[in-house]
């Protein structure tokens, strides 16, 4: 097994850890269409980045949602990483705090769709 | 002394105490044009929100970080809330650690761009 | 009563008297799970900026949707806003120019999808 | 018939010609709530700007692809000129790889959204 | 005179009323590299849109600024825009206060920096 | 030498033959602050994506420069990558016509501060 074989391995086994279904939704969507954006979106947020240590896992996710959450435009990744994010442990609490601690530098509407994200995620 | 004089001083205390510099520029460069603006910048991110128990300081420090650097035209008030992580005794390298984690989500200029205002902060 | 509650009861009743569906829609869906962020969507934008002197509401609303309808993402907030801009006594054409307004500044998605919006809130 | 007249008909008949739905469908939804917008709607990108000499037909698109899927807020837009993209010739596979490509610039959700759309189109 | 040269006229004599340094400005920078953009520019902002009526040029002009905020990333049009505004009539302190409107929608950042822009052309 | 070690001087290299400066640039400033962030930014931009076959490298070219346009607040790396257009035979009206291409899309502003940098980039 090559170096990047086992990169991928590793991506797609902590993605999958985090979030089956959301790994292999991606699959079956864009497996065919795009297959090399599917082995990439596991690789680099995954296999190279999340991993590393520096910072623990929870304040990782809370980051990633902040960023999801700000740039609005990503309905369906927020969500995933909303479930990523009661996966590792943060409470819905901690999570709707964080949505909170945006309305300052992103406004209301920022806060107030991220919340209504969390509140679908957990009713689902 | 009202609540809302207390809401102000209580605010204005925490920014203050965060970065001193940061507020007192603030109101010099829009006391007079603004100053509404300079008061309800100081209540609601700081005696409002940031004040809050339910998530540490350090992790909302990072969540306004993610938020701002992933805005991308906030470049003061990035580096004003890169010295607040400083003084709340986040390391640099956790916060250049925090900017990588964005790269996948946000783009890589995201990253590049706020760790430039990070080393440049560090450089002052 | 305190400043606080009463600004509170400020924010709340003009933001009622504005659009009475949405403030109570706003508290049935987030009410449980982020209760302060309901409280603080009644309190900055209605009790401390939209009731001030200094611009007539009707050119605030219009602010308003420029702003929301630039962002892009915040398609529940400028359905809300639009029908308050029409409790306000803004009729469908001023509106209508206002989105065509910022085609040259945020492109034709940005009028197109926002003239969409106006198009749905007045079939409802 | 005036200068006027004959940009908008070339616009229209421009606009036409790449996706006649959309612009049949765009008539029928704004026609009568903004009128000019329609007009100006296929006068500027497509008598102005679409039909210059200067770059082929299909990198234009491309560069319209990458514009709308990097705003992230257009996806209307975005389904609209992938079908224009497929009727100028380009392939399922290139259009795939021009939205894997501004992964590294404009962040996974991007690619990810613009290739799920792609993907609708493609099954519609 | 065709009725195309005729528009292009319209536009730059009203953008040069609202504003000659900004067009000489424009043209100067950009004639050589990019000339059907500085047409362009002139066109389809102020000969097609600024230009109608359905709304007074005041209330235009704070639409425009309320984007071109927003946005974020257009810091010289944002000034080129708010010396419009003066000369229009509008009082720095009306300015001001459509920036204070931004807060609750576009966040701190937002009100912040365009207000700074307000303070500079005041300045010079 | 594993394949990371490959992945890596492949992508340094690439990037290096498109724009030394950049490159070098890039290392001396974020070296020591985020050393991995650098070897990332020539791994998957460039060893991973750019490289691909499926569409050539004029055309990443350009949907690269319209993904940092539209994005506005990449000032750093769109000038970069002008040069990159530049060094593989794009040019410079090719590389305006592309901004014009924006105009709708994005707004004018895209397409003035976008033509604006590449103007810069043909003085220095």
């Amino acid at each position: 097994m090559t170096d990047e074989d086992d990169r991928y391995a590793r991506g797609r086994a902590l993605f999958h850890e985090l979030n089956p279904k959301a790994v292999e939704g991606l699959e079956e969507a864009l497996g065919d269409v795009s297959p090399d954006l599917v082995r990439l979106a596991a690789e680099l947020p995954f296999a190279d980045i999340f991993s590393r240590s520096g910072l623990d896992k929870r304040t990782r996710q809370l980051i990633i949602l902040a960023s999801l959450a700000t740039r609005g435009d990503a309905a369906t990744q927020l969500s995933v990483h909303i479930r990523i994010a009661l996966n590792l442990g943060l409470t819905p609490a901690e999570i709707a705090e964080a949505f909170l601690q945006l309305a300052p530098y992103s406004g209301f509407p920022t806060s107030i769709n991220a919340t209504l994200a969390l509140k679908q995620v957990l009713e689902d």
